[in-house]
């Protein structure tokens, strides 16, 4: 008989290990079903604010394979608008409506289940989903609705945005280049909270340099409305004026169905699985059949900080997909490992490109590291050649060893991407002093003599070492 | 009594370690004195083509620290256009001449002696020394001469290039720049053969398509003159007409001193050093003070390939900057290695980025490797987001392990420095398996979600494991 696989979840992690999966068993041996809630099968979520902001043409741009292209080229059967209800792992069935289809209830039998559900969004205590003009920016669908409003009469004129972070501040830069007033509000000290606040500073001041008013340290007491439309929004500082507001305040994973069914939920909230992404802590002998043949990845699941060895849930679209053709190339009988991730992620505010891998001071402190900081400025390219533009590299490195712990870059051009060869340093457990003598790559188009990154080391070798090494 | 040291050549390396020994030794310590045939002191010799261009202004702006400033700053008694021509280590002397004063010999003790020679131009054996019009462009004052020939009248109108890498593009695009005519000489099948055949193609159609006229598989025999100016150069394949040639031929370690003075020369022919930039193998004992104190650092040195444990000389102002720092902190009494190379290596040709690193195809097989290889084109933003464009990146791996041997990356935009990710890979001798999983930056302005590194990396794999992996 042919096995059949259920994915519960049409986006990144889902789609690649369907794909993973049929690139390695042929529709003879393995039949594909995929439940999506939405309109859209694996699209850049990532690209939102680029739709919203203009830069972006349209939607369609943002979606790397629609259930059209994975029937045919794939044959997975990829159905949108079907929300999955239940997991039955005894009986091993999932049920799903079909939502365009009246709420029809639908139940297939699986011999192997994808479980990738994603992330929802954080719900505030204050929200209020009554509410017309109040957005999240979490799915295609959510873009729509967010277009929708912003070209709809009344012509909304001003935004507000709650939470500073990746989304927060992508979205307050889209709102602003669309010609709206934006006010962010963020309860940290600084915008950008995922690197230090020394370094989120530089964002501040690159959002107000936008004209973005950045409003720190303010936490959001409620929505207020008048005629069920959004009028303002509530804070411990005063009311902020608004007919758009948009949600940014992170989202967590999405779990609800896998805790329902008994898959092991995790301290982040997240999934737990094994290295090749099979979900693990079911109940029941490992050979038990009820147990075998389950499998998580993406969002909804978490993984291992290399550098603390701690359990974390970082949800990226990056990490879904390597997860998820990890968990394909192991459903389809190849071998394959999700190791874990050192925290990288790169985003552009404004003109800005920011940078992070490893840990915070903060992280650093919680997972009881003493350690040391290195912060130096120095150019993307030779001083004299032209487009130089300045960059600030931040090390933190441990304070015994000298082993790197996390690394933070802020610049204006040809700096984010620097942050890999920081990452595969920190991968490979390298020390400052090491990194000193990296081989990167130099020509005047490129680098100065040093490098940043190398700049940055031997400051931190200074720090470690007294100036003697 | 203070102690002194004589530093033998006044660019990176010499003055790097000559300003490293002073942070950690003040002058009351340690008197330093560095010899510099040329005019210039510290300059940025690979900037050279960017002032021929007229892309850098001027001179001066590829000068990182002048003689004044060594003196005023970092105590260091930079004499310039003085030569060299002696080292006598019984005596612990160095001999010079001053070249602007007659030739005046002068004598100085040395305690510690750095000799940073650099390297020299290889002599074809066809050349002209008498021939004007006729330039290298190894040191800044190559640059000055070139630069007055091409604004002197007649002014010059047809260029002839010898020799198709780094020097040599850069060289051949600064002068079309320029409005010249230009014809590129190489005697190998493709430019740039510092990366593989297969990429070499592609700055060939590069510098075709800035106009070059690219003669590969084309032999210089010798030049024509006319009234001692050039008027050609000879080749296999006839005459081609010139009234300005550069040689781009490389360069070899400028080792004669320390031949003469008894320092042993490697395989390579750069002087032989230990992992802190002391020169090793000197006669007597270790601890003959005829034998300590000897330092070496730069391009007159070989070090190690970190790919094949051998020997290599590679000439790079990175390196030279690096071997120079180490070589000072341990003359000052502290502690730094340089653990040699993996032949990382960038360069701008038109508008395409060259980088490698590693071991090309050629190398691999005559280290003695069974390999495979990678080659995919991918692009260096989301391909939706604006300025997306085109990359290639080819790895070779060992067949059996999949531990990474080389990178190669060919591209529009944001390419080139993409080689320090797999640089640090290398480095840490990671296999193409664990690389598909490394935690890179991703956001759309700066990769797709599988980064151009990562989709190389899951391409090697598959041809190391047969797709299951």
């Amino acid at each position: 008989m042919t096995e059949r696989m259920i994915i519960v979840g049409g986006d990144a992690a889902g789609m690649s290990a369907g794909s993973q999966a049929r690139r390695l068993r042929g529709p003879d041996e393995l039949e594909i079903v995929a439940f999506e809630r939405g309109h859209f099968t694996s699209y850049s979520a990532c690209g939102i604010p680029y739709w919203i902001s203009g830069l972006v043409d349209s939607p369609d741009d943002l979606i790397a394979r629609d259930p059209e292209t994975f029937r045919r080229k794939h044959a997975i059967d990829a159905r949108v608008r079907h929300e999955v209800t239940a997991i039955d792992l005894d009986r091993r069935e999932v049920v799903a409506r079909a939502l365009d289809d009246g709420g029809r209830e639908v139940r297939e039998r699986f011999d192997t289940l994808m479980y990738a559900a994603g992330a929802v969004p954080i719900v505030p205590p204050w929200e209020q989903d009554d509410v017309a003009g109040v957005f999240g920016v979490q799915t295609l669908d959510d873009g729509t609705a967010l277009r929708a409003w912003l070209e709809s009469e009344p012509r909304p004129r001003q935004a507000v945005v709650v939470g500073g972070g990746y989304i927060g501040v992508e979205m307050a830069e889209a709102l602003i280049r669309r010609g709206l007033s934006v006010t962010l509000v963020e309860r940290a000290p600084q915008p950008m909270s995922t690197v230090d606040p020394d370094m989120g500073a530089m964002v501040r001041d690159a959002l107000c340099g936008l004209g973005i008013d950045v409003r720190t340290g303010v936490s959001v007491t409620g929505i207020a409305e008048r005629d069920g439309r959004v009028r303002a929004v509530g804070t411990d500082a005063g009311e902020l004026p608004a007919d758009v507001v948009v949600l940014g305040l992170g989202v967590r994973p999405n779990t609800g169905l896998a805790a329902e069914a008994g898959l092991p939920i995790g301290v982040t909230g997240g999934i737990r699985t094994d290295l090749r992404m099979r979900v693990v802590g079911l109940p029941g002998p490992e050979d038990d059949p009820g147990t075998a043949g389950i499998w998580a990845a993406g969002d909804c699941v978490e993984t291992v900080h290399r550098v603390t060895g701690q359990p974390v849930h970082i949800p990226l679209g990056t990490h879904a997909n390597k997860q998820g053709r990890v968990a394909g190339i192991n459903i389809g009988g190849g071998y394959a490992t999700f190791p874990g991730v050192v925290g990288t992620a790169v985003t552009k505010v404004c003109d800005l490109e920011v940078a992070r891998t490893g840990l915070r001071e903060r992280d650093a402190a919680q997972a009881g590291y003493a350690y040391v900081t290195a912060t130096i400025e120095s150019n993307n390219r030779a001083g004299y050649f032209p487009g130089a533009a300045p960059m600030t590299v931040k090390l933190i490195a441990e304070q015994r060893t000298g082993l790197l712990l996390g690394a933070q870059i802020v610049g204006r051009s040809e700096a984010a991407k620097r942050i890999d060869t920081l990452a595969v340093a920190l991968w490979n457990r390298m020390t400052v002093a090491d990194m000193t003598a990296l081989d990167l790559g130099y020509a005047p188009p490129y680098a100065p003599v040093w490098d940043p990154v190398l700049v940055a080391a031997r400051k931190a070798t200074d720090a470690v070492h007294g100036g003697r090494a």
